[in-house]
């Protein structure tokens, strides 16, 4: 997936909409920040890899807010315009790949 | 999980194995900043969304580098010392978690 | 999730389409029979985990083989009767619970 | 993974765990029928999908039963008689594998 079929959603986020998703991405990276300190305190494994399962979460979570906005803006411009079939070929790829 | 059966590895992790995974660490941190600045500058969906797989898939590798370790040292050292089994469901369990 | 939005697809699967699918089923079905095989001849457990594995993996296929049909046809239909919301928060939950 | 360590598990099961196995798998394979019928009487997709979603649950537990007695036992005694590492490599590869 090297080519997609746009460079930007078809509707512009609004900056509040920009703010949240930011927020969490914040928030993940200071989890992932975390975890480098316990391994620098050579916290037990166990302790470390609840830890990652739990940005992992948070990073799905992040991924289906984004995928939810491009169904209901992207690939439904889409599929009103006649162009439907491609948005959600694209969109069902990128789904496969983000749920491996 | 709230309580785990150490606090630290058996075998403390040396200077060079902390290095390398705090490395990965930083490079996941780098490509969490690089989707804010994404989304920031509104860029599509599928884009983002290919990214976080990436990040998905990085933080496992990480995970399952932590869990052969952990499985190589304190697992063994517990199966050796007559204590497998409480090791053993301890991994499952936090392997079941990460797997989700 | 115990209500659907709908008892049928909008649009009737052709028989092709439900042979096809039931084809793959029947395959799954009996990769499912061959590992009961394996457990009562003793096999080995790592060689019955990649069977599973494999079976898993042939599930998501026909899972998003499911969606997809399903967006082409339930969700653009829902998209165009300007009752998209509700058929993409469907489609979201569902692949959420697939995707675990 | 072409060539497993074994061929059979260092303890074999017993009677009644080969039974425990079998009895989930036919559950499962009962399952699988179940959606084959449900494409054939043309249900609704999403009805479809949460079944298909309830049988990759069903299988996962299966697997990760599998996983954890072979952990008990065959990585175990591999690890008791000083070959751990090789079985603790087959472990994680085929868990790796199995959390895609």
């Amino acid at each position: 997936m090297d080519q997609f079929l746009h460079d930007q959603p078809i509707t512009p986020r609004t900056d509040v909409e920009k703010q949240a998703v930011v927020n969490r991405l914040k928030r993940i990276e200071g989890q992932v920040r975390g975890i480098q300190k316990m391994v620098e305190d050579d916290r037990y494994c166990v302790d470390i890899l609840v830890q990652i399962s739990a940005i992992s979460a948070a990073l799905k979570k992040v991924g289906f807010q984004v995928a939810e906005r491009h169904t209901k803006h992207c690939v439904s411009h889409a599929i009103k315009s006649g162009e439907g079939d491609a948005a959600i070929d694209e969109l069902m790829d990128v789904i496969k790949q983000f749920s491996k």
